[in-house]
């Protein structure tokens, strides 16, 4: 298998592949990525390799899901590396378009996903998701899987993409993997690369701040959003870096509908998106069941 | 054959039901309509039948290409008899799904093609094309078509149609089938129902028009598009039915992109919207290969 990786950059080429091994009735499982792999993304790989016959990673850094502000141009690129991981996890293949490919010029068609488009991240990137709704759509046109991996972190993507699998009629399966955390647990990012030392300590107040979340609603029995969103309000801004500019939002939410919860119960979604130096980091825990 | 039409209302079972089929190597022929069945639809499904394993009609009024002071609740719905003619013309499968089961409360995810939905009857019927792509594309999804077929009388469709497809990487041929027309020249429309008889007889100035323009550019060299939009208009406004604020468009545009032309070259198509008693009408003739 090691020595046998595809690297395919032809949509009509690799639709062609899929078609011929669906035909052989072998199943597909997909992990769409911009690259710069890091555990996080294994975790997605390693569970499709569990699943399926094929193991299809994208790397592609979508230009349409970056606003005109934002790090297109600077976002990590490291194929090489990628390329030798997706090997070592046994990836069967690697879709790595162009851009121009996927959007030659005179480029029309976007899907969008309404209303859960413009909450959360969506209100601070205008736009975002209707990108990510569009390339994975495409990517899914292209690469026709079963199953296809999407990390929670991202979590409103996740919830995204679902929606539009659910209303387009797609028949193909979702899955959402665990956010990987490093041992002290900052959640995994291509974009933590831009954290300098300083920076990369702070970013730990992230996880601090919505881990004491779920102690007060767990333990201390704590369900008025607002007293928690204060208190992972403090915890964020108890560093040296951190301003109270610098946090885009902190959200409660139903898990399902990221409708805002003002009373926690149910599923509930703590997501919170703060901006450390060059990095705009994001992360979020869920709490199922809270009575 | 004849006794072995299948009627289906749900998604699913037709997506299982094509899976299986397609597994067996078996091609699919797809004919989206909205019932209301004529010959127009019969030559598109015919073709089908001729190029195909498997023919799939569905019918289904889609209520999100209808505006709010639009048709949707009197378009003819005509089950029986369209079964009857899927029946004899070999038909294997129709779908007939709900609007509530295509529609779910909560439904939220569009497609849109742009700048090519925003103008001609797009320009007349805000939403209409994203309507029509959003449907198409849950329809090709839950299809699986091979190849699916619709009729150029609508043009524009068939071009957005078309663009949606590319753009998006979906692996289906899409195929255009010409006009097809009454004796007397009108085009086969599932709203000539909406006529009267002098409103039937007012119709025949559409066709008669677009003709005269076809006469003017092939035979008498006018290639001046204002000019042969001024000869269209005296013909439209030369009965005693149809006024000047019930025509909403007369356009001579490129045939591939759509661009309105104002001198008259290479493929073009002439295209028009009419208000007639309750019934909008719309006709159009591609000239192909003007120098």
């Amino acid at each position: 298998m090691k020595n046998r990786i595809k690297i395919i950059k032809s949509p009509e080429k690799l639709t062609n592949i899929i078609k011929e091994l669906k035909k052989r009735g072998k199943s597909v499982g997909f992990v769409p990525t911009m690259g710069a792999l890091h555990n996080g993304h294994f975790s997605l790989i390693k569970k499709a390799r569990k699943e399926n016959d094929i193991v299809v990673v994208s790397i592609f850094v979508n230009p349409t899901q970056f606003g005109p502000n934002e790090d297109y141009k600077n976002y990590p690129r490291t194929f090489k590396e990628d390329k030798e991981n997706c090997l070592n996890l046994g990836v069967d293949i690697i879709f790595a378009p162009t851009a121009e490919k996927l959007y030659p010029e005179g480029y029309k068609t976007f899907v969008e996903v309404k209303d859960l488009s413009d909450i959360l991240c969506g209100k601070f990137r205008p736009g975002h998701f209707k990108g990510v709704a569009t390339i994975v759509l495409k990517l899914f046109n292209i690469v026709q899987p079963d199953t296809a991996y999407f990390g929670l972190k991202d979590y409103q993507q996740f919830v995204i993409i679902n929606k539009m699998v659910k209303d387009l009629n797609l028949n193909i399966k979702i899955k959402g993997v665990s956010t990987v955390r490093e041992k002290d647990g900052l959640a995994l990012s291509s974009r933590n690369k831009y954290l300098n030392e300083q920076e990369r300590k702070e970013a730990l107040l992230l996880y601090k701040s919505l881990k004491s979340a779920e102690q007060l609603i767990k333990y201390e029995n704590v369900k008025n959003s607002d007293v928690i969103k204060k208190n992972i309000k403090n915890i964020l801004l108890s560093g040296n870096i951190i301003k109270n500019k610098d946090i885009d939002y902190i959200a409660i939410v139903d898990a399902h509908s990221l409708a805002e919860l003002k009373k926690i119960k149910g599923d509930v979604l703590i997501a919170l998106a703060v901006h450390l130096g060059k990095a705009r980091l994001i992360d979020n825990i869920v709490i199922r069941k809270v009575k």
